[in-house]
């Protein structure tokens, strides 16, 4: 969950020198931020440093990164035609580098700390597609959604196309499980997911390399567990606007779950979110299936130090 | 929800007359205000025009709407000192305008269209104050929850007596049904708001008026009902990521259900909305608890002819 970035000083460091699009894309300097926080914080895997909207990139889309503003798209997606317009991806030429980055993170791990890969799921690409760049409302998005359904089907056909082939290159060139991040999904209603999304994530999931475990991702979405499952992945990735006893409940005991820390605890003293570490793993049950980590991404004013001091403590709690 | 508001031309046209606190705190315009809906759209009740900030504002905290970028309050409350330092309110003389428009509002309204009078909850509330206006992720909020727990406890004990004492005038003055906002409760681990949010929303409905029905509503709430349900009310508001059946079911028989239709279906055409209308009172199944409503406000893009399709609608397939 962003355990490479802002956050940390080294990365700042790095960030002071390269343009964030520069740093992705060089796959030596890319590697060196993924294993940042390895060497720093003891977790115990490795997460790509990336985007989730590379592999949009070579659509044709025009990707920037705006100083403080996130990223930007400078012909965004919102008719029949625009949907037509993309670019066909070859995606092992087109993002390449971020293969290499994976090759050489993975011989640079020490070999008990696995890598894991990941993409944005079509869903949530294609939110930054129509809409121009992060959102609130999403109101461009469903529009087209309601508005023009095919196109919006076209949309995320070609979408799951290239994830799929994205993360099938990260597997190939290493990565021992993958992460979908469907970031945004729980701006839908359930039967808006069920209709226009639900068969396209799946449509990714069912086409990774076989025995690859596939984390899946969102967040607000406890109105939508039944259908994440349904949708596919061995795990189930948590926020923290739900209980994680109960949500496993309604996952059931075929899937594994992670989270659920509010990463907004680790703006304040280890002291002040040690209880809620605890109700998780008291939740998690010491279950093998649960993954501690937090509900969404570290956030950028998080001091480092906490970070740390809950690495060690869940492993000390764990360990008990 | 917002049903009365920017969408309206008639609004707009006062709006372009008065600012919006003006209009809040003129008796007769806001009245006008109320009413507006209630001719264009034929809805079966009528919901007070005001603001949910307008009964923090002789707490001292500078209230302001800035042009396009709605509330801001000047001076935030962050430390234990800030609360101490809030004005004790006589809510009867500080918003005794609110409780003017109620009784306008209800001398004009036909007998058979009730009032519905509201108030934020103070969570929601104190997010404005802590935060200095709307805020993603509540990252003040939170570390005031956090860090300084007591403070957090007297600002929601503050926050909670001033909101029972604000519906309770405005039942007095003749609304007939209460809502309380707690529009970004969504917020929040479970656990985080069952101690220290749960408890003071309660205050605030166990100190209403006997006999009057509240409806309790937030959005982003699917893992928190059954805690919004302990908290109490008569009606739990649902937004739309929740299935209508499956949230019922979760709060139980004894409750009834208000929403859930997804606020961006309106900025398309009715025959693109239809679909979910159906899903939601078919759903809802006909029992006397529903009240079929949005899951949020009415957008302000909404075009007036497609609300009024909805209300027709709604109407029409309630009657078969």
């Amino acid at each position: 969950m962003r355990q490479a970035g802002r956050y940390l000083p080294e990365y700042r460091a790095l960030r002071a020198r390269h343009a964030f699009l520069e740093l992705a894309k060089t796959p030596h300097a890319a590697a060196e931020v993924t294993l940042q926080p390895i060497q720093r914080l003891g977790v115990d895997a490795a997460i790509l440093f990336a985007d989730i909207l590379l592999v949009v990139e070579p659509l044709g889309v025009g990707l920037e990164f705006a100083k403080g503003e996130g990223p930007v798209i400078q012909r965004p997606v919102r008719t029949e035609a625009d949907v037509a317009r993309l670019a066909c991806v070859d995606v092992a030429s087109a993002v390449g580098f971020v293969f290499e980055t994976v090759r050489l993170v993975k011989r640079a791990l020490p070999a008990h700390v696995p890598l894991i890969g990941f993409a944005g799921a079509p869903f949530t690409v294609a939110s930054y597609l129509v809409e121009g760049g992060a959102s609130r409302d999403y109101l461009a998005t469903k529009r087209l959604m309601r508005e023009s359904p095919d196109a919006w089907r076209r949309l995320m056909t070609i979408l799951a196309d290239v994830t799929a082939a994205y993360l099938n290159g990260q597997i190939a060139a290493g990565a021992q499980a993958v992460q979908l991040f469907d970031s945004w999904v729980g701006a839908l209603a359930p039967d808006d997911y069920r209709e226009l999304v639900l068969p396209h994530t799946r449509t990714v999931i069912d086409a990774l390399t076989p025995g690859t475990p596939v984390i899946h991702f969102g967040t607000g979405t406890a109105g939508l567990l039944p259908l994440l499952r349904e949708a596919g992945g061995d795990v189930i990735g948590l926020d923290w606007r739900v209980d994680l006893d109960a949500a496993w409940r309604t996952l059931g005991d075929e899937v594994g779950v992670q989270g659920n820390l509010d990463p907004t605890a680790l703006l304040s003293p280890p002291k002040t979110f040690e209880p809620a570490v605890r109700a998780i793993l008291k939740r998690a049950g010491g279950r093998p299936g649960h993954i501690f980590n937090l509900g969404h991404g570290v956030l950028e004013s998080t001091p480092v130090e906490h970070v740390k001091a809950l690495v060690d403590m869940v492993h000390e709690l764990s360990a008990r």
